[in-house]
């Protein structure tokens, strides 16, 4: 969607090096745009302008491994997968988890603040920083990397950074947290009537499984079918349709049987209520696998059916049934036929409401609705005390929209900071304000 | 220790009310210090220097209670116990808990994002905060109340406020997180030999109990000690005296007993390891509560020992050890006899770090040797990478030293801040920066 023309893309290799690139950057007012793994989907890491790129790729150090502190030091160019590894060497979990995860990197998750899977148990990317190291727009090093669970000396400068991003400053440090690793994860397939069966699913596993309940995906049965019918390997969880599906996981810190039992309780006192239709708990890692693929497979499945407008929104986790509802009623009005194919980190209040075009119709005719539906989308959204972006970020895709949704005083507000923090505008410009 | 004169006291019903006071006293340029419940112990409620007061503790109103989507949105002046009995009431947990609960009020408890007891399960009160209502210098409000888990629109304005202690807006209502309640609760009192042991024993129980474990106080004998000699109705958990004590708890979402099984288990596996010396579960509620008093009279068993120095700082958990040890050792160079009186948020790695006078000697005396001692606690903290205030804030107290640790980088950027959101400095001024 996004096609950028970078003037040069230069490749520190360390946070004195990029210091010294925006230091000169910043005096000739050359406009620099930062970039990690490149994955975002909101266009924040591209040259729209004929910016420089400056890519943090090669900040690729490992500084410090604490297990015993649950905490690791690590430089903003490794991917994800490799900042997981780094911890499962030591017997700890890395609990951020995306789809990407083999491409985008630690500088871009905490600059856009990613969400993903693992946000039900563990948070947002925001709430696995312990400190930061960032690269100010004038070349001046912020060293705020401490490892500290409470410290209260001043304002919280870190998750201001956090999300912002690249328009306030480059990430290149992080201290990051560590959990236990679990020993054990129980993985389940459900079938149920409808997305107020989803709802009532959710809030039993929460009250009966607590911090052990780590996952909850929710798709509809168009989701599933066009996985099983365009990725190779996938496999059907049921012989017979249901309406609606969700994923369950629960994870325990020991391999004593808990994270199953704790699992398999909840399915058995939601069958008796009639909340949910059909499940069947993964016998096998391989079939948890089979499980997860299906839900990760979701961008891929969607290529073959055409064209398709995305939205990355959230509500209140009560109003996802509401919200779809509202939602397919209002795309079908502007596009009979279109096809909704929401995917939901339900625990989240998040849906990646996308919506494949009609079987038949032109991409560009479709395309060309973009706007009008993104609008019904988010007016939907909105109505329902919801937030037009819950994990992508703004980027250059959602910029105008910011300005109206968020109110005359937060964007006074954010201005200021931007100005006050990158006078002369030579980070990222154009981007989020 | 801090002596105000305010010049008047005004005591808004509303938010609208909080932003014409502001609005007026903005024009004006008077300065204002907003106060909730009053317990901070660092003076940033105090009017130094005959301001105008502004307490929020007339915004009692519970806005929303929403115990299906786990959340509540309440004014201001509610105290913490309030707003804890609010969502008891809808059979959910909030989960800050500090000694002054009955008084403190949310206002002051965002305002310095209060830490406690249940921040090893549950997070500071930063944490604990979904949405914020703020009233700015100019009277401008901030309607920044959402109840979303994600939300990537922009820059983190809510935890700029959160932890400012009142230097750049008023907050006057919140959008707070609620947790299932548990259904039972294990509670023990434990004897170690050292502190080294402490660290030990709170990894085993962190790596056996993972979430299940929500509490884990430290504190040395002499602490114990002056609990039992001063404060009426305290008992020694032990008939023999241990160096160290540990306070443990495991709370658990069923009365199924597990929460007692997990915690037999892993002092089980600290005794066969020769962690702990002796340990005691407590039998009913009534025991429970008394380990806990113990713990919540430490201020109080303070006072008739005669005139303390009072530090709350942290340090990375496994540091704390040798923090004591070369605190300990530092303070006794400065004033041979005086008696450090630690007490620990250890899984926090937050040490309340006291310091009682020597017997006998005279307390101006001591007194006198307050920056000393601070200052010596002070170059421990930092060359262990710590905070010199964990939970506690700045206020006053800590405003020159601040400037001193933090860095020019960092001081650039919050008085940056600081003139942006608050340009003729009317909110709190010679509070944080």
């Amino acid at each position: 969607m996004y096609r950028g023309r970078a003037s040069a893309v230069v490749r520190p290799g360390s946070t004195e090096e990029v210091s010294k690139v925006l230091a000169l950057a910043n005096e000739h007012r050359i406009p620099v745009v930062p970039q990690a793994g490149n994955t975002g989907l909101v266009g924040a890491q591209i040259p729209i302008g004929g910016e420089i790129v400056l890519s943090v790729g090669r900040l690729k150090r490992v500084r410090v491994v604490d297990p015993q502190g649950f905490t690791m030091m690590v430089e903003a160019g490794l991917t994800l997968a490799e900042a997981q590894t780094v911890a499962d060497d030591v017997n700890r979990l890395f609990p951020l988890s995306l789809p990407s995860e083999g491409t985008c990197q630690i500088g871009g998750n905490l600059g856009t603040n990613a969400g993903g899977v693992g946000v039900l148990a563990y948070g947002n990317a925001r709430q696995l920083v312990l400190g930061l190291e960032v690269v100010l727009a004038d070349g001046r090093v912020w060293n705020g990397l401490n490892a500290l669970k409470k410290d209260n000396t001043g304002y919280d400068l870190k998750d201001l950074f956090i999300g912002s991003e690249g328009t306030l400053g480059v990430i290149t440090a992080a201290v990051l947290k560590l959990f236990p690793r679990p020993a054990e994860k129980a993985t389940a397939f459900v079938g149920l009537s409808g997305l107020d069966s989803a709802l009532a699913l959710f809030n039993l596993a929460q009250e009966t499984a607590g911090p052990s309940f780590t996952a909850f995906e929710v798709m509809p049965h168009l989701v599933l079918d066009i996985i099983v019918r365009h990725v190779a390997g996938a496999r059907r969880p049921f012989a017979a349709p249901h309406p609606w599906y969700a994923l369950l996981e629960t994870s325990g810190l020991k391999a004593d049987g808990t994270a199953e039992r704790v699992l398999t309780d909840a399915l058995t006192a939601a069958s008796e209520r009639g909340i949910i239709d059909d499940a069947v708990i993964a016998s096998s890692l391989g079939q948890a696998r089979d499980f997860w693929r299906l839900r990760e497979s979701y961008s891929e499945a969607q290529k073959p059916v055409g064209a398709s407008v995305k939205n990355d929104v959230s509500v209140p986790v009560a109003a996802i049934p509401e919200f779809i509802r509202r939602a397919d009623a209002a795309v079908e009005r502007i596009c009979p036929g279109a096809r909704p194919l929401p995917i939901s980190h339900f625990g989240d209040g998040n849906v990646h409401y996308n919506i494949a075009q009609p079987e038949g119709m032109a991409s560009d005719r479709f395309m060309g609705l973009w706007d009008d539906i993104v609008h019904a989308v988010h007016e939907t959204v909105l109505g329902l005390n919801g937030s037009i972006s819950a994990e992508h970020g703004i980027g250059v895709m959602k910029r105008e929209e910011l300005a109206q949704v968020k109110g005359d005083v937060a964007m006074d507000l954010m201005r200021k900071i931007k100005a006050a923090f990158d006078p002369k505008g030579i980070l990222n410009p154009g981007k989020v304000l």
